[in-house]
């Protein structure tokens, strides 16, 4: 038997529920299976309100304890634009590219985002008191590191000490840890932006092959902000793709265990 | 104008193309609009095939350089289950799920998996020069990091000083760095995972409130796998949610630049 923890101590009844609305299976597999990375496109232009609509589905994806540690950068001032491009190395996917979103990872919101996760909390009627004991306190000592990360080693230490004696969950540790907690979200929200624009019937190409502390420095952004990765986006073109989708036998990485 | 480059050098014409099949806009809103995190499952079973085919639809997502650095684990045996359940803390969303994934980022698979991609690209008849300068060369020396990641700094170092001078792509550096490269590869898979759940008709919750260290030795994986989400699937019981769905004003993370 587990001991009564802030994850266990979940009423039976949350007291809110959104219906499961009826879905299309077989829609939806066309565009996953549909989705490639492009490399060339087209001068088909994308229209401005299907990619606002792509990036609010974007942020519909879930992120760490809702925290939405994500910052997406349209890129549309042509000047902008030609320096992303050249910071791409200008590869085909970048220069034929009709939009560019650099997709961002911050470790340096989740502070501000945890107190406005608990004034939207206080509107609801039914949260929970270990909703608010997560947000206020919980989540502050699990992200928060101290001045130059100097509490991470004594972090380390203390859920490694306990975890030889019972079930652990581990922190971030220091600012590379906060950094992958913060990159693990914002990519769910990249592959949701990536399934949007094919659903609405446009093409996408992430790509990681940048100088991220360029486009850093272009678009202002302090140096705990990750630009993780830049999608292109825009209609495929005809001999645009390097060959079919190559994906390894699954027994490679899904198991049954 | 750019140097030449392993990326911009690339022709005109791929000699590849497949057709972006019609798609349905509204069915994919619904789909993605309807991805809720649930925290209590009903007892509804899901059926074998249709988590085989998330599974597969899962890893249609891309990964960097088409690595494809992950692993996703579908617990089954009942010890195991329970193992799994203990080390989420016995987490409603995971006591009450039909079904469990753990899904792994893995740093140690790359290299294998580069050469696979090598023999892969021999048997298509189009694939440029480039390709396997890509994979042969380029990727080996952008991932690997020396025993103990000994040529971390030097790496830093390198791509530091030509970043001065022109634009330079940043290698991941050393382990942590390795480990954000997968991390970021697997979270597109995971929330193809997520949304495939939906899409057949069921529900998901990603869970990173786990005991990660316990989680590894039951799955008998490396120190350098990072069992980085586990996401338990099931269909949503009445009253599952915490409540409405919250997402931060668009403003303070879609910008237009």
């Amino acid at each position: 038997m587990a001991d009564k923890n802030v994850f266990n101590e979940v009423p039976e009844n949350l007291g809110f529920y959104e219906e499961a609305i009826p879905v299309n299976w077989e829609e939806f597999k066309k565009v996953a299976e549909s989705r490639r990375s492009i490399r060339i496109y087209k001068d088909d232009p994308i229209p401005e309100n299907v990619m606002r609509e792509c990036l609010r589905l974007t942020t519909l994806a879930p992120s760490s304890s809702n925290l939405q540690p994500w910052e997406f950068y349209w890129v549309r001032s042509p000047e902008k634009k030609a320096k992303i491009i050249e910071f791409c190395l200008s590869q085909p996917a970048a220069k034929t590219a009709q939009e560019l979103i650099v997709c961002v990872a911050r470790t340096d919101t989740w502070n501000r985002n945890r107190k406005w996760m608990v004034e939207r909390l206080k509107k609801e009627p039914n949260t929970p008191p270990v909703a608010f004991a997560y947000y206020e306190k919980l989540i502050f000592w699990v992200n928060y590191q101290g001045p130059c990360s100097i509490l991470a080693p004594l972090k380390w230490l203390i859920t490694s000490t306990i975890g030889l004696f019972k079930v652990m969950p581990r922190f971030p540790f220091g600012k590379k840890g906060l950094m992958m907690w913060a990159v693990k979200s914002t990519a769910l929200a990249c592959e949701n932006l990536m399934l949007s624009l094919r659903a609405a019937g446009f093409d996408s190409c992430p790509m990681e092959g940048f100088d991220e502390v360029k486009v850093r420095k272009l678009l202002e952004l302090p140096t705990d902000a990750l630009p993780m990765m830049i999608i292109s986006a825009g209609k495929r073109k005809p001999e645009c793709m390097y060959g079919p989708q190559i994906r390894f036998d699954q027994k490679h990485y899904v198991f049954e265990v």
